[in-house]
């Protein structure tokens, strides 16, 4: 029996404090007195509180609001810069990094191509980026966040095994937290993304999203009720390896015909190589096939990269009707790499997740291509930083 | 944004009454005092609520602790038969109920067998089974819970959907609650065995749960954190058309190989006949065959009654392993008359599902048969009767 007690003077003092500077971030400008209206605190303590904020830099005074009656309020508002974050994407081929603030304006980009497979060197590559980052930055840094592929314990901040970087148990956080001397934080990458939409995606009326992001791997980051759900190990949205062809190709997780295998980047390019014999007319030709290719003969509806757009978007459709079914979710937000397929793709993906979920819980969902762009892995530990810091949360 | 203000004064009474009879409930026998320590209320604030309790019934004096000291504290209790419930489960072929006591023991038992697919007098049958069980109650009642297949609004009490009892739109709380002057809760009946096994199922060391019910119908219940996790529409859970055989049977739902159609107990039912030509030496002969004929010969290792059990078990393994890569969960628990399989079916559900869901996160996963037994459903409503009208809350 959990028996949850009073709250503590000093966590009262915390609860309060952030619970203020989320009412003036969330509804800028406003009066002190709003705030103490909204919040249900006292004058007085809003005051104090806000004393500290301006203190701190966490609030800023811009100008007067209309009277009701008495003196005109004073209006208060967090300064988009009072804070930067470092955002760190650690993909297949590149680490990317950036310095964003408290809007989720990115002030500066940086990339390292990286070669997957070696995760001393892939390490090392990050570690410069990181360096060059904070080195950069030109405002108070509130903490650096990084988003990396495979099952991350987020507590403690150990990337406990991400395949396609040969990381095991590495233990990230540490190592940057000792290498910066600011908080971090580390995440699974489509968990991140989750975030991002979430926050800064401007998806009106959604109440819980999960976020899916396709390339080589494919993992999916669930919104509930405003948070990041993760599960009981930081495991939660590993959908990579749900077995969708029951005699299908060996995967490297050990298994047989994981969705990775059939719907996955790398799939496509197989999937053209495997069909180009019977699409004899097709503008891919009979040679190599690159991924770029394909989107660009999907774009001029060429037959076989329509067929194979096809192909990997069904069973793609089929986990995301199961996921519908568990979650009875309102938005489904596909990211990634994919996505470059366009309309041939998502409506094949969009119509079998119908097809695969109980209608009166299909119809309700909204299966869309994310807003957030290329940044939203670097944006979504941001936006983690900013809610474990500070207590912001933007809603959707 | 969300801005949750103070509690007011109102709210702050009702929620040190459920803290302090939530610990007295979970604890006992426990004096005022340790109750004051758990929940962090002053002394006085516990004596007041204590008081209240007394003259309610809630709560019971029963004897002496060990002096530490001063005078010996009086320990306090709340009585199992303080308050019953009325739990309904509505199945396919019957509608069940019980009265309950707030420990979950049974008081007595109705049933009243049904013939689906006519709602009105499906209906008609609960009106009668529920005013029995009212008219008998010994002790003064909580509430009535009702558990019911199909999509069910959970806050509006009204079932928006249920497909084997031709029910669309019935406000079923609403009905019950006129007709009884009760409080009513009508929930999705996977979702109540969820509850009941999270309650009284004794799953020590349980983080969170996936409750699946294997019958005609497969529906799941997930409890997270130690709440029934609903999704936005009550409607999380209903895994039964998630789709798992592209090209498979016609569904009642309008789709096709959804797992209804391939796992279901009606699907090992017509398998059998499928495949007997096949096991000319089976038990089960080439005649019509019954579910309970299977679960037999199953128990005698026949070969047909294998490959069934066999064959229903792959496409729920499957479901299952999407499951742990979404949730990341550390139980799933089977119930509903398909367990009656035993191992033979089991062990193929659970190495299925291992092999439809990356290792690291299935083997923290525990898959096994249900505890709670034949009362489930009606145990679950009434759990959520005893949480949302008492907040009484046991751990798993």
């Amino acid at each position: 029996l959990a028996v949850r007690g009073k709250a503590t003077h000093r966590d009262t003092r915390r609860l309060n404090e952030q619970l203020v500077l989320r009412t003036i971030y969330g509804r800028s400008p406003i009066s002190r007195a709003d705030v103490a209206r909204l919040t249900g605190l006292t004058r007085t303590t809003v005051s104090d509180v806000v004393d500290g904020l301006l203190a701190e830099g966490l609030a800023e005074e811009v100008g007067v609001g209309p009277s009701t009656g008495g003196k005109a309020p004073i209006l208060l508002r967090v300064p988009a810069d009072a804070r930067h974050l470092v955002g760190v994407d650690v993909d297949d081929d590149k680490i990317s990094g950036v310095i964003v603030n408290l809007h989720g304006e990115i002030q500066r980009r940086e990339a390292v191509p990286i070669s997957g497979r070696d995760g001393e060197r892939a390490l090392a590559d990050l570690d410069g980026l990181v360096d060059r980052l904070v080195a950069g930055a030109e405002r108070p840094l509130l903490g650096v966040g990084v988003g990396t592929p495979g099952i991350v314990d987020t507590a403690g901040g150990v990337v406990r095994w991400a395949v396609s970087l040969d990381w095991r148990d590495v233990p990230l956080a540490d190592r940057l937290r000792v290498r910066t001397g600011l908080p971090v934080s580390v995440v699974n990458d489509s968990q991140a993304a989750a975030m991002a939409e979430w926050t800064f995606g401007r998806h009106p009326g959604s109440q819980g999203m999960v976020v899916i992001k396709v390339g080589n791997g494919i993992g999916a980051g669930i919104v509930i009720g405003g948070q990041l759900y993760q599960g009981e190990s930081s495991g939660a949205g590993e959908v990579g390896h749900s077995r969708v062809v029951p005699e299908g190709a060996r995967c490297h997780c050990g298994s047989r015909g994981c969705l990775e295998v059939v719907a996955s980047v790398r799939a496509a390019v197989a999937r053209a190589g495997a069909l180009s014999a019977v699409y004899p007319g097709s503008v891919l030709g009979s040679g190599p096939v690159t991924f770029e290719s394909i989107v660009e003969a999907t774009q001029a509806a060429d037959p076989l990269a329509m067929r194979v757009a096809h192909d990997v978007a069904l069973p793609l459709g089929r986990v995301l009707g199961t996921i519908v079914g568990v979650l009875d979710i309102s938005d489904i937000v596909l990211i990634g790499p994919m996505t470059a397929l366009g309309d041939p793709w998502l409506s094949v993906v969009t119509d079998e997740a119908r097809r695969s979920a109980l209608p009166i819980l299909a119809q309700r969902t909204r299966i869309h291509i994310g807003h957030v762009g290329p940044d939203v892995v670097e944006l979504g530990t941001a936006a983690l930083l900013m809610n474990s810091e500070l207590g912001l949360a933007l809603a959707a």
